[in-house]
């Protein structure tokens, strides 16, 4: 699994809070937190500042870049505040976070990817604004990896995210997910699978225990990637449990390794 | 989910010992904790004990009765002792533990489950021994179904075990059982899929967080029962969480229900 960890995140209180306060130490602490519990990349998102986003987002860079030894997934909806953060990304190369199908976003955002090499998040939400259905969700996945292919970029650098809706508003929607899941690994493209897990849970109390099933899950239906918070240990230890299960950890080496770390729940 | 409470089963060191003590309080206390967690069944097995198996089998059936409302699985690869238990059963429809495809044990069960009609478990095993793929375990499950068909018990009284083996063994036992759970539940017969948890993860450390994954996994495959611990509370939340996540709990009415009671770990 491609652990992307989501912590740093404007619209947390808590890091909010550390940005407007410039408290570097509050970031850079939760930033090589999230590396060592096994991030394999760390988000960085300062969209809660309308106006003040761009000189925000570099901040963010500027600071946890020196700090840990991942890449960066540079989260914002703004081609322009991407392609600031990515002039001064050093490390292997980054991810964005995110394109999509809308017309206008990947007119702007693909030429970023093929120019600094980055890797991406693919939403799947094309101009006809969220999808309802698993169906709608593949045909925009399909248009992704095309255009993406066309625009050459490397299917092995994107990670499509079917875009999960809480199963408060609809008992279909876990299942909408799910099926897009295995509908896009059913391809065999070599495209990566992600997901934002946490929206799945919204409105509904003890929201971890969804969170944990719903990646158990969708792991079995292809998903090799997930947005979550790398410090949720029990999260992580099923994750690692469910590689396991699914012959992705050959031996439980990885697993085992793990237990002996103390880093299993 | 049909959950099966397996703790009152003698090769369980602290079992045996209340059986040879004859420890009446003992399994009277475990048998009102699994059913009070939600166990609707109720499993007991004297198998450990060769010579006495009836003997201590119907004296279990005749103290668990009286303390709870559910049924029993009467678990037991011995016609006789089956036999001598469902005489005596006078809850509601109890169920088998278990029904093979191997032909003698077929012979002589398959006549006890239309006698008493008994509800039973169906373990994907013929006479060729332990299964290897799940497409010999897909060939012994539609053999069931049909033999059990023509024998004239609803396919509603049938839960097919596809019968896992350890991922230590090899890594490729997990994916083995996930095809045959999806494999029996493509085929819409209206037979139920449980699973005897526990061997999925023997030989490896933290066996609950791999039990647990594992039965994430296999209820988005189509699993709708399983043998388990039900005093395992986060195995049970789990449990809870993948319903509402695969809409089989509308409005997560259960899991609501279940957080206002506290029983959500």
């Amino acid at each position: 699994m491609i652990i992307i960890g989501e912590l740093i995140n404007s619209t947390r209180k808590k890091i909010k809070e550390a940005i407007k306060n410039q408290d570097t130490e509050t970031i850079k602490e939760i930033a090589r937190a999230q590396a060592e519990a096994g991030a394999d990349y760390v988000d960085v998102n300062a969209g809660a500042f309308v106006h003040d986003e761009i000189k925000y987002l570099l901040w963010l860079v500027e600071i946890v870049q020196p700090e840990i030894d991942k890449p960066l997934s540079l989260d914002s909806p703004n081609p322009k505040a991407m392609e600031e953060a990515l002039k001064i990304h050093e490390k292997e190369r980054p991810l964005l976070n995110s394109i999509t199908a809308e017309k206008e976003r990947y007119a702007k955002i693909a030429p970023l990817i093929k120019e600094y090499k980055a890797r991406t998040i693919a939403l799947c939400m094309g101009d006809g604004g969220m999808p309802e259905t698993a169906d709608e969700r593949l045909k925009i996945a399909d248009k992704l990896i095309n255009d993406l292919s066309r625009d050459g970029v490397p299917l092995d650098d994107v990670f499509l995210d079917p875009l999960i809706k809480p199963v408060s508003v609809s008992g279909e929607y876990g299942l909408q997910a799910l099926d897009t899941i295995s509908g896009i690994a059913s391809w065999d493209t070599g495209v990566h699978i992600t997901c934002g897990l946490s929206n799945v849970s919204y409105g509904l109390p003890k929201r971890y225990l969804l969170n944990q099933a719903f990646v158990v899950m969708a792991m079995a239906q292809g998903l090799d990637s997930a947005i979550i918070d790398p410090l949720d240990k029990y999260i992580m230890s099923l994750i690692k449990a469910s590689e396991v299960l699914l012959n992705k950890d050959p031996y439980g080496g990885n697993y085992l390794k793990a237990h002996r770390s103390g880093d299993l729940a």
